[in-house]
């Protein structure tokens, strides 16, 4: 029978339909991708265009065999912009703020054709690393109220590019989701004296069925109430509410993790469009008890439909239990051990 | 400038984009849609093939052109089952329900290629009763927490089945987005003394910017914080706030508007994937003076990404007020009547 289960952190519902269950295996698409090219002329965030993008904040200089590893520089179609202050209006019912926030492009490589799911670790966490550096800076403007860190890989999540890159954006607001969050957190830990997340995250490793990975700092799992099939959290196991006090210790291993957890996904479900997204507490929240931050992966394999829109809750047809046994299975360390001796 | 706005009800944020703005014209894709017949002999929604559904709930039965006008069965493959009752179970940090709920279907018509936007007003205010008779008497069922009334239209919508069909689902819980709705409603109700849904209409009918089209039960709006382009919600001018509340000729004049709007979509933005969804108050809420029912039109012609998964806020690249002016001037009565002139 289906099960309706309920999302600890966020009190939301979600349907298992397990009556039409559908196996794991099944969600891989193995749509076609053009093959792309490692250099292409007319793409703005290859090499040699530079000058295309806007001046840049942010550079991972180069090293024997690339011009630069990552570049930072503010989105030339921006949403919003950094050079006014926030002013709020209220009308009567119409309520606004001036378009004031930051909107970053990180370039995450000069290869066109490289994905974040086969690079080498190192790469990876130069990449977190800066996100962690724009991060604590954007944190600090005391115009900004929330900073979201997030990537879309391929058409179906979003992407217009299809140089890898991720983005972060900076608002003057919070939104209403995020602070209902923050308060249900917040309500628990008056209730018991501990952050929901800490005693989820020892619960479900105590579990073990929803866990796909492990490692001495982070544990990527399943939620019990998955929205979606192989929509995946990486926990940091350690108490902290921002993104912005990873160690560097941690961040090498939370590197290790999301490249790892990526090249599960790209090889078990090949090559789903996908976003990730890191959820860290909002910057005058920073140092609290009572939240915790997360990454999530969420590859994108259904639609959205008007139960979801109309009601606010979701149906999930993959049993979050059985997707995270296929993931543990796929064995990525031993594909990409065999190609690197293939390459040798 | 770009502006962020805030949703009066939900008090969600939207980046309203106006830096990268496109013309309302731009969002029609113009993309092939193959031509339907309108019998299709594998499809198990059309005539003949009755006995390869579920069992009727109800019909609206047959009249000289055709072999019925509209059935409603339950989903063969339904989330839900209807012959359980609703148990809760909490352990530590795991709650479900066990999978009670009613998800039925409502074909709309015999024609395989029919769509509402084209119907004689007649057919959709039959179909609009189907889901009013069928919300009342799932509104009674004390297992019932809320009723969601949708449809998927287009395969970016999340339609499988492509002849003209709506859902309901009724769910044993109510979701903590309509839960924080209607607190958000009554804090409203309870500081200002009136229907915030009420306010709201007033102000906009005075502004009229944001009006697609007013009737003497009904209007048609863009939202002022409105999350995606062409998203409408049409509002009962009457505070009601369950669907369960229209009256005989309340429903007529909502079936004219909600086939006139879809037919400005249809005309005006080249047949769109779109959802539609009814927002009424939850079954145990019925009648309360703070909340007001609305029916949502949702063209899906735009990606959710990474930022809207990551941080709950959107961005809109249409301005509101220039999508109205926009729908406001397709004409599709001149439409219609030409292609009834043209047939006499």
């Amino acid at each position: 029978m289906s099960e309706l289960r309920q999302n600890f952190a966020t009190k939301e519902w979600v349907v298992i339909a397990t009556e039409r269950a559908r196996r794991p295996e099944e969600m891989a698409h193995h749509r076609e991708r053009k093959p792309l090219a490692s250099f292409v002329a007319s793409c703005p965030f290859c090499p040699g265009n530079e000058k295309l993008t806007p001046p840049e904040v942010l550079r991972v200089p180069a090293s024997l065999d690339v011009p630069w590893h990552a570049r930072v520089f503010p989105n030339k179609f921006a949403a919003l912009s950094r050079d006014v202050q926030p002013t709020r209006s209220v009308h009567r019912s119409r309520r606004a703020v001036n378009g004031f926030g930051v909107h970053d492009v990180i370039v995450e490589t000069p290869d066109h054709a490289q994905v974040l799911a086969l690079m080498p670790d190192s790469y990876v966490a130069e990449i977190l690393r800066i996100y962690k550096t724009r991060y604590d800076e954007l944190s600090l403007d005391p115009r900004v109220a929330l900073v979201t860190i997030f990537k879309n890989h391929g058409i179906d999540a979003g992407t217009s590019l299809e140089h890898p890159h991720s983005q972060m954006i900076a608002t003057p607001v919070t939104s209403v989701q995020v602070r209902e969050r923050f308060q249900t957190a917040l309500r628990h830990f008056d209730d018991y004296g501990e952050c929901m997340f800490c005693q989820m995250i020892e619960e479900e490793l105590e579990e073990q069925t929803r866990i796909v990975m492990v490692s001495e700092h982070f544990v990527a799992m399943e939620l019990y109430a998955s929205p979606a099939p192989f929509f995946t959290h990486i926990y940091p196991r350690r108490h902290m509410a921002s993104f912005g006090d990873v160690s560097a210790a941690e961040m090498n291993d939370l590197a290790r993790m999301l490249r790892s957890m990526l090249a599960k996904l790209y090889h078990g479900l090949a090559d789903p469009d996908f976003n990730f997204t890191i959820r860290s507490a909002p910057a005058e929240s920073v140092g609290v008890k009572y939240f915790h931050w997360y990454l999530s992966v969420i590859p994108r394999l259904t639609r959205v439909a008007g139960f979801e829109l109309g009601s606010g809750m979701f149906i999930n047809t993959v049993l979050p239990e059985a997707a995270a046994e296929f993931l543990r299975k796929v064995d990525v360390e031993s594909v990409r051990n065999g190609a690197a001796a293939a390459t040798r």
